[in-house]
């Protein structure tokens, strides 16, 4: 039998989606299409929210949109923080490409726009930036940069059809069983990102569409 | 720039991969095709392995797989145990049938029989596991669990098209926010741990396969 | 124009589906959910349906389900046995395995579950059986069988694109241009049957799910 | 066990595929890819064959194909002949507009032409044939008719989607539940035929092409 | 702001579609599913009507689809005339090979059956027109053209995918980079008119469907 | 038989590829992936290549890929400028929004590029333009702008399924016939681009990545 969680605090329901409304596609105040009241962040989360915004101006909305249950904040801010800045033979930006070249292929607004800015800070070049949002296939990428990518598409696009010559793929361009873990782990982690920013209708800040352009 | 994560300490390789040995299908000393040396486990994690253990006999194979990371570990436990234990207006069955629904989408052998013993189980009916496992369209299901898994399936095989009218397909067979917020993010977990399972060539314990059959 | 069925006579209406009645899905009264009337079988189909309730305990619910007309049942009796049961470069085995992977691409309930328990007899390995229904990538097999089964399911999925060099890719691993005959003719068969089962509802024998889990 | 087939006699090795010495595509010595030699026809296909050439000018490719075995001949031809021939709620032309609709799905080059050419003959209208092979949708059909072949179709594309609603979107346009049998059993056939063309890379007698364009 | 084309004259509007009112599928007075009234040809449009009607017999139907509006009939008629009638690398017959076999990839009925009838008549060979229409896979191509239309149905079936290993493709068969572009250029454009001719459902002049049969 | 086209002069061969040297993503000398020698521009072409220069600071690429042979230049030009620039129901924005998620589909890098800063600059709305490259799904757009793109999409993705149903879609937010046909010709106009640009591995002019970002 289902477990009813905790009703939120009726003074906590600050976050409100007002897409009804006629919200335009850069109003700042909609995170998601789900009424869900905010919880009361616990220390921890209330310094990370601080910190994010010292560092990017803004806290990020996926992190709003969690936070409305401080357990499943927690769960996904020391997932995320483990793949994408952890030590790793992949460099940050490597795990950027994989995180949008995998929301291209799922065509996620929210994904795209956040991470594509990333690639784009991180890689200090506009242009590769653009290019994993629109087709990672057209850059100009070096084999072990391409094959890291062609593996994240196809476990994308048809999990099942990964074998052992997949992953010999991989290790014929030097990458390490450690490496294959986390292009996996990467490319898994946006595979669940995409699909929850989808079925929430989550929107990016609109901060992101203009950084790194030039 | 890449960190390179720390080495593991070569006492602590224990857990080896031997496909290329010719190990059966059932061999449960074989994990992952990936050669990935045991972390020490941390005290919370030794006594959930211990936990495990007790409750089910053995250590579920996909903990054994995270087990050379103990950052990794930890945060597919939490992430994992909130997900799919926590209250939730869903019950865990529930969960447990979006868990095999989305991995029969995907083919994943590893979640179909560790995740189609746990819908045997939960319903007492080992029907109903084999129906998520075929094709979960054939199981005569009431119009709410009906419409929490064609989202969950929709979500799966093409996230991009999911848009209002199927968030209020959820919401006319009541379910509130919250729990399209679960379903959400069940059906996304099993999107990623199915592509970890699949790009790992991980393979399930050998006791799934004969539990609850009557 | 239309030449009408002869009426089957009252008497013979045994077999009715009761769907809508509410059927649980492990009812072994409901076949199919087709409203057709048993014919009087012809003394060489009572003959088979008693040598079924014989060898297995029942009579599989396909045939049930062609027992409207005589015509048709003896057709396709006539056929699967031969496809399945004759003599032939294929093992019975291998072309049950074929059946069962056929039928997991098209993710049929009734021939998985019938065709899944027949593997897990034949190859006296309860895991081979699920590996069949799940994902037959993940089974390890020789490339003998491999091939054999990625011929049967490309030929599933893409009929168009089949073409001499995957005719030469089960000729190189020593199948016999008699031997191809044969898997295209059962991955072909299995494709009907798939069909007709789906297009049906038809229902498994309940009794198939717990044959040979251990 | 794999039982071997018996070895043909030398003596019938008549039939002989010659695709590598660069047969033309309109060359009618040519029936297969395999080479698998003739056996001796028994009385009954005798006599089926000697109707063929009396009605028709010649004997169907299909029909060699198969008579290397005259088990699975005749298991064929019954099946054949019950299905597109025998008394059924729905016309000659009907049964062959869902033949040539499917083969058109599965691009099957055999089945196209030899039904195409069926559809022409039957409908006495030589541009309902070229709509059935080139899209059904096309075609300017009435609501009967085009629930059969949208039917056809999506159980041939998609056999796991299909449900009661289609079952019903059959009965809503008049069609009892033996025609709904019968709609499945055709379309089903050619998914079988379709494949045992395809992966034999079997080729229509060319005296098809021309018949009834005018 | 949109600026409103010019309404025709209401004495122009001669070509009214008439589907409706239940046209049969042979029916030359029904060209598109659009009511858009008769522009007046200019001179040159005029002179190249008459063009027509004495080379063939008739107007194609698409000439008079776009006759609404000289601008639109004069570019279409210049890019077509250039791509499939001026001096390339590539014969006429090829160029209208690749026209058939990209129509059938998109199921277009009007493009099939118009150049269906140029193949077989450039072909002088009415198997080849059918087998473009069908599946050209199954056509007995030599590697030059077998390459050329692989090239073709790739860049229409999946265009982001095409890459310098597709190009060498052709070069390796001896295609010139001019080579190249013209085989893009007639794949691409008639991956726009089979999407102009299936918005509008344009029909083709019957006469096409008996030309060169035998 | 082929007419061989007439070589350009040596003189005249300006555009080369550079891509096999390492050209950058951003290296606005490389054009396309083939090596087609610059005809020489005719006097109204060269009027069209100076004017662009004046306007937008550069001669857009895909209009320098043409530019191999003046027939071909010349005809693109015509039918580009009629269906974006001429009068019609839709405005200029509207047919560069269908521009925009045409191409997104087809995953173009190219027409991503230079239409994504169109609808930017026509819409004056940076973020509108990210939203038709990433997934026009999650725009807010009125019913009207939907109905057309969803109509433009399915043209795209499968123009053999476009039946009347879908026109009168269109019909049923006030779009005219003569605007479906707009629709229909400026979505299948970039379904021959993006094919022809993909084959090419056509590169935009890096200037349109910082265009109208804020």
């Amino acid at each position: 039998m289902a477990q009813k969680p905790a009703k939120p605090k009726p003074e906590t329901q600050k976050q409100i989606s007002r897409i009804a409304a006629g919200a335009a596609d850069n109003d700042d105040t909609v995170i998601t299409a789900l009424n869900l009241a905010d919880a009361e962040l616990t220390p921890a989360m209330k310094a990370y929210f601080d910190k994010c915004t010292e560092k990017l101006g803004f806290v990020p909305n996926v992190l709003k949109a969690y936070a409305f249950d401080m357990s499943k904040l927690e769960a996904f801010v020391a997932m995320y923080n483990d793949l994408m800045l952890a030590p790793s033979g992949l460099t940050k930006l490597e795990r950027e490409m994989i995180a949008v070249a995998v929301s291209s292929h799922n065509r996620c607004y929210y994904c795209l726009t956040a991470h594509g800015a990333a690639v784009r800070a991180l890689a200090d070049d506009p242009v590769l930036g653009e290019l994993m949002v629109m087709n990672y296939r057209a850059a100009r990428l070096d084999r072990r940069q391409r094959a890291m990518l062609d593996f994240a598409i196809k476990l994308t696009a048809e999990p099942w059809g990964i074998e052992e010559i997949d992953r010999k793929a991989l290790r014929d361009v030097g990458f390490s069983d450690r490496d294959l873990w986390d292009i996996a782990a990467v490319a898994g982690f946006f595979n669940m990102s995409n699909r929850i920013a989808s079925a929430t209708d989550m929107r990016p800040n609109s901060a992101y569409h203009r950084q790194k352009r030039e």
